[in-house]
């Protein structure tokens, strides 16, 4: 059976399309033979990939020049269904970075970094608040991945067994798209007393964004 | 300061709930040193995460034991918007499962985890599908990794800097939450006229399940 409607992708602007809709990634490293698998921030900025680097700082703390890592972030778009259990699949985007995760050092590269992770949580939230101190600087750890090796794999639309015997069982067919949704800004509890919900917050949505 | 919001949790109930709800887990393991991060299907069937093997089989079949390996289920449930940078964050429920991931030979048991992946994207799909034949299940490369060495993390509600003096400055804190929401069914263009869209389908509702 042809696979139509998948496809591995390597041109970097759909890879940075991925990467930059992707709210979180999932970091992969080695620490003594056992594989961790972690989810943790992310963002691009030109080709490096920047990880907050907490999750790793364990293993990170032995190797100061680098390790071998794996950066993954899938958007999950709809569910799809064949008429044969076989068939039944997933529709989604997802990039995998592979490299050396190296730590980032400089507190201007980290500041940059924690303005690019803020941004792409909420347009605009950056200016709003409080910039970093050099010691919170200091206190944050962030990984870089050069986007080198990289590659993305998408998969869009229906089953792949239209063009099958299956396609004449009485069974329906299709997908069902999934959108990730943003609900009603909530204040926190302790929040002062006449500080208006933003509107950058108020009208925010995730275009590009789902599951 | 204290991370008020944010917890490790070790009971299975809470663990469950979380393998059970998401959609794709992302499977790390090791080729020639260099760790890998794959999205694949997922499901729990008592005392055992079953992964798609598919992406993971180049390094195993080199390995008919099993491999290391981590499976990672990422909920992400919002957006945490703190009045400092620094403290900007992730509401979500995540479980790591570490362990050896062995393959499954047996039929009935491939079986047995199709139906669950299956039943885990669509309630109801199942039994409304053309069932595997033997060759479809010897063509399936199925994982299984016990949960024995499993952990969750979750993190709830808004920014933990409400006892700090950034609780003082003119910014907005709270969260935003997201949530996963299914669009309407497009059923397939080759799709035999006169099929229905299927109640389970219509009615689809992923309770419990966000980004």
């Amino acid at each position: 059976m042809r696979r139509v409607h998948e496809r591995a992708v390597y041109d970097r602007e759909t890879i940075d399309a991925v990467l930059d809709a992707g709210l979180i990634c999932h970091l992969g490293f080695v620490h003594e033979g056992q594989p961790f698998v972690i989810p943790t921030l992310h963002a691009r900025l030109g080709d490096r990939l920047y990880v907050h680097g907490s999750a790793a700082s364990r293993t990170l703390r032995s190797l100061s020049d680098g390790i071998a890592a794996c950066a993954t972030v899938t958007l999950v778009d709809g569910i799809v269904l064949a008429r044969s259990v076989f068939e039944h699949s997933m529709n989604y985007r997802s990039v995998v970075v592979l490299g050396t995760a190296t730590p980032v050092n400089e507190p201007d590269e980290k500041d940059a970094v924690l303005r690019a992770f803020t941004e792409k949580l909420l347009p605009g939230r950056y200016a709003d608040s409080r910039p970093p101190t050099r010691q919170e600087l200091k206190a944050t750890s962030i990984l870089s991945l050069p986007l080198d090796e990289v590659s993305a794999k998408i998969r869009t639309g229906g089953p792949d067994d239209g063009d099958t015997p299956d396609a004449e069982l009485d069974v329906w067919a299709g997908h069902i798209p999934l959108v990730v949704q943003p609900l009603a800004p909530v204040a926190a509890p302790d929040l002062r007393t006449g500080i208006p919900v933003p509107e950058y917050a108020r009208s925010y949505r995730r275009d590009g964004l789902t599951g």
